[in-house]
């Protein structure tokens, strides 16, 4: 018997399928406020995951997490030109508190590099001092024109990470170990997300940055989607807010920095990646819920089982779910469990219970087998681990078997309105091209160097442009 | 030789001393926009203790953690008349987003109660979606006039807690066993703060619920400060945005509500619990460093030592911070940990390696005695728990010592001008007598019943009205 599809096939239409993931699999919901959004707790309980892994590689750089204001004077975001040129078109502006108007309006922080460079300004006063290595966790506002949940809303979640340095060395081998060790590390070894790792054309970078790291990963259907950046801001903040230290000889500097953020922007991203028609498919490393145990019918010997075993798993160290709600068809709650993507189910009912076994049912490769009940704890952490290592595998063949190497302007847009990435080289293609692709709605997601590492320079010899369509 | 004192003494200028403290043990600083704060890397670190035991014991509760919007429609906030009343004053308002002026204002959210109703009449058809138990940590504005650091700040931080019930008994229960065993517990066995439990007067209660649950604590000074409140709402909100569910009778039936928030207050109620005239005292079981480990000197054996040491102590289970600064006078090392409160400090200098010990000094009984380095890892747990229960101790002769019964209107005025609670029988003061302590800026914390319980009513026969002067 065919099952009726949950889900728009993802041939038919991928942004609806995408939309019906995340309705059904009750990630989030569109908020009254034109484009904001209600996470909820399925989706939640993703970023939490998120969070937990990226705040302990966050931490393992010395850096420490604080909290600055929501609320920003208008004046400051006009300190630095370039930035607020960038960020004016999409400003939240508080113009009326406590019932009166205010002197000066506050803007909804769209990002924190000024107010942070405020307090970077008075707490900074030697070498001594430096490097200064600050993190937040926080909500940010930027007012957007065509929203989509997780991709592009009004309201996000994210982490923004701010520093000064003495020397414009150790601030650049800062961004780059960010970009590498705690982003790069994440993407590959818990989100089982493969990437092109480079840096943004002049055109693409964060407004008011020397250099932007970035790290761009393929969706389903062939698009990319800038994971996380990781700014060099140089000197343009420390100059705009007197940024300053005492050198060891004596003289007053201005600190080098950077910034480096990543949002609720990769829950989106996840969906993208490792969804099938069935819903969303959870890396292991990542999952809320790594196992969930179900009841399949409610006799007390049943529900006994599913509890204990339930205990068992979790003692040996796994993050289970126990769904006793016999009350709801074996059937809807399956349906439901494949649709968030759990990687394992463990399925128990009374037949399964008069041969000692349970029937174990994997999300990622599919396919479903009875197993000793007593064999479950031994086995599922190496099934994890394959889980986790084959979604990895199936991100890195999409982008493989889907990037074509170029050598004109026009196999460029080709190859990118058919859903491909296409390499071709940065002197061939130059911000003439670059400028050329925006018509055909394509941009340069990234130049990487002819070894596929991140270059010095955009005009580095040998430099080759991605280019793609992106969200 | 007599120390110089670094923080204003309390007895001389309990307000300033409050404010030397956030400001030299770098907990926070004054934001740019009237009222706002910024949480420093020490202060946040705080916070951050406190958000993980708490969110542990929430999630005990069955409760889930979501996320809604920042900005809420300015008519939902009108839909619940007590509701738009009490916060009407302190909304900050977002009149302009995206370069355009909105159609309908958007405020930033002072609590969610009216955007989270939206949802859960979204999400709740049946009785069988009962409890929804949700949670979410996010930042609140409410304009504030006359701001203090952690205790008044037109920005906080907070978790919110929101619940839907099918009937009246079970929302009752649920906001008891907050107020109990997530708050009551987390203050008690964690801050290590005695607390008064007890129900708050109508003219206390939160706009727009039918009780509100408090904890009351009694700071160094003799005032008051409400630490947490649970709220049981009723069906008011249900009423104004139409959450009903389908009964197993078949009715269509309104939703019974709980809220309840604790919020950055907890950090300066933290300091004036438990801090003296050389700076804060963390409670062990919240500190997020236990022990700290100073190099006094910077020589290659100490400096050794130092690290293995804290190696040592962090495999014990603590956690630790290694301070091996040596480029910094050791005397100001030593007492910028004082400030901040850090239970116990191991000092490590050339002539202590040479006795094989180690300086052991405690920050909560204070004293100083030398320890063999092999015993340390062995003491500490016990001397950590032994300072956590000081504290409590502390917190709770306190309260008592400076608790007055009393059976006169114009004694309780007397005692809580004079920095004492007084215990007035509710019958005895009345509402009439609950307006006039207004004039002597008096209020009533809470109402307590004979035996030390929480009423059932505001008139419940017994009650005992607990009167101060509060923050």
């Amino acid at each position: 018997m065919a099952k009726a599809p949950v889900l728009t096939p993802r041939a038919e239409d991928f942004p609806r399928w995408y939309q019906d993931i995340v309705n059904k699999a009750e990630l989030a919901d569109n908020g009254p406020v034109r484009g904001t959004m209600v996470i909820r707790p399925y989706g939640y309980g993703l970023w939490e995951r998120m969070q937990q892994e990226m705040d302990a590689r966050i931490k393992e750089t010395g850096t420490q997490n604080a909290y600055f204001p929501l609320l920003i004077p208008r004046s400051y975001l006009t300190r630095e030109a370039e930035h607020v040129e960038g960020f004016a078109p999409e400003l939240a502006v508080v113009t009326h508190g406590g019932g009166k108007e205010l002197e000066e309006p506050a803007v909804v922080r769209p990002t924190s590099e000024t107010i942070i460079n405020e307090y970077f300004s008075k707490w900074i006063q030697s070498y001594r001092d430096l490097p200064l290595l600050i993190n937040q966790w926080a909500n940010v506002v930027r007012w957007e024109l065509r929203p989509r949940l997780f991709l592009r809303t009004s309201e996000f979640l994210w982490q923004e990470g701010h520093t000064a340095h003495a020397t414009y060395e150790e601030a650049r081998d800062f961004a780059a170990r960010i970009h590498r060790d705690v982003y790069g590390d994440f993407l590959r070894n818990v989100l089982a997300t493969d990437f092109m790792s480079g840096r943004k054309t002049a055109r693409e970078r964060f407004a008011g940055a020397i250099n932007t790291l970035t790290l761009e990963s393929m969706m389903g259907d062939g698009k990319a989607l800038q994971m996380v950046t990781s700014h060099e801001l140089g000197q343009n903040f420390a100059r705009a807010f007197h940024t300053r230290y005492l050198a060891k000889d004596g003289r007053q500097e201005l600190v080098w920095q950077t910034s480096w953020g990543s949002t609720t922007r990769m829950i989106g991203a996840l969906v993208m990646t490792h969804g099938d028609d069935d819903g969303l498919r959870v890396p292991p490393r990542l999952a809320p819920i790594q196992v969930v145990v179900l009841a399949i019918k409610g006799d007390e010997t049943v529900l006994a089982t599913v509890r204990e075993t339930g205990d068992r798993l979790r003692a040996a160290g796994l993050r289970v779910h126990v769904d006793d709600r016999t009350g709801i068809p074996f059937g809807r709650r399956a349906v439901d469990w494949e649709l968030k993507g759990v990687p394992v189910r463990v399925e128990i009912g009374p037949r399964d219970l008069e041969h000692g076994t349970v029937m174990l049912s994997r999300r990622i490769p599919g396919g479903k087998e009875p197993v000793p009940v007593d064999a479950l704890a031994g086995m599922l952490p190496g099934i994890l681990e394959e889980d986790q290592a084959l979604l990895l595998e199936q991100s890195r063949e999409r982008r493989e078997s889907r990037t074509a190497d170029v050598s004109t302007f026009e196999e460029a847009v080709e190859a990118a309105t058919a859903g491909c990435w296409a390499r071709i080289p940065w002197a061939v293609l130059g911000e003439d091209g670059e400028a050329g692709l925006a018509e055909h709605a394509v941009t340069v997601r990234c130049l990487v160097a002819e070894d596929g590492s991140v270059p010095d320079a955009d005009d580095a010899p040998g430099n080759v442009a991605v280019v793609a369509r992106a969200y």
